[in-house]
């Protein structure tokens, strides 16, 4: 299996076991010992460095307010030590999130995001999401 | 040149001409005889399988409210007939858009597309942009 085919299928399995099935703890197999938030306007993180703690308190965080959250790849294109995933999610919004106390509404976000890895490991991101799709979704 | 690094370098010319300059007659160089917007969340044209004149009439549309709009390109990566841009532009809304009579207001905007090739031509793209952030700064 080449480079870019092993780099795919990790994220394969780290979107699916960390932030779709909600292992935080196998945040550990995946994430790099400094992981950085490069550019991802709107969320709360955006900018900084985080250590594994603090990546996991980010998917905590998240999935505190969508608890059922699911993804579902599109796509995924490799170059280099950057692999891209287009995406989208499916979630029930069961806690607050900023502008927005718990509405219980269904909604279905789309992003796309650059992983960049070093080896096996992911060390941080360049998101954009559709968060005004999310916005008209829940009000 | 591989072919991929051609199709990085004919996505910086096609940017630069059609979207920063304007250069709109410049489409039918890179435009094939179909494009497809699969995925484009909040653009008016998202689903559309458009011919060259229904191409040139999006670019003219979104340049009429942003005429000095400029991109700056952060990342490009291939894989397979696909490449990936990552980008930041900046615009000052001289033109009315929905929701928002021009305002003159200066705007950064962030985006991510995922390109599709047919040979040197483009025949469609998945895009998400941060509208929510366009939105913000507008208001």
């Amino acid at each position: 299996m080449s480079i870019s085919n092993n780099a795919k299928a990790i994220l394969r399995e780290f979107t699916r076991e960390v932030w779709s099935e909600g292992d935080i703890e196998a945040s550990d197999k995946y994430i790099a010992p400094k992981y950085t938030i490069h550019h991802d306007p709107g969320d709360p993180w955006e900018g900084k460095e985080l250590e594994l703690a603090g990546y996991e308190e980010r998917v905590k965080t998240l999935r505190a307010a969508f608890p059922d959250q699911h993804f579902e790849i599109q796509g995924l294109f490799a170059d280099g030590d950057a692999v891209l995933m287009i995406w989208f999610c499916s979630a029930t919004q069961k806690g607050d999130i900023p502008g927005f106390p718990a509405t219980g509404k269904q909604i279905e976000m789309s992003g796309a995001t650059v992983y960049y890895f070093a080896g096996s490991r992911l060390t941080g991101h360049w998101q954009i999401t559709d968060r005004l799709g999310v916005y008209r979704q829940l009000r």
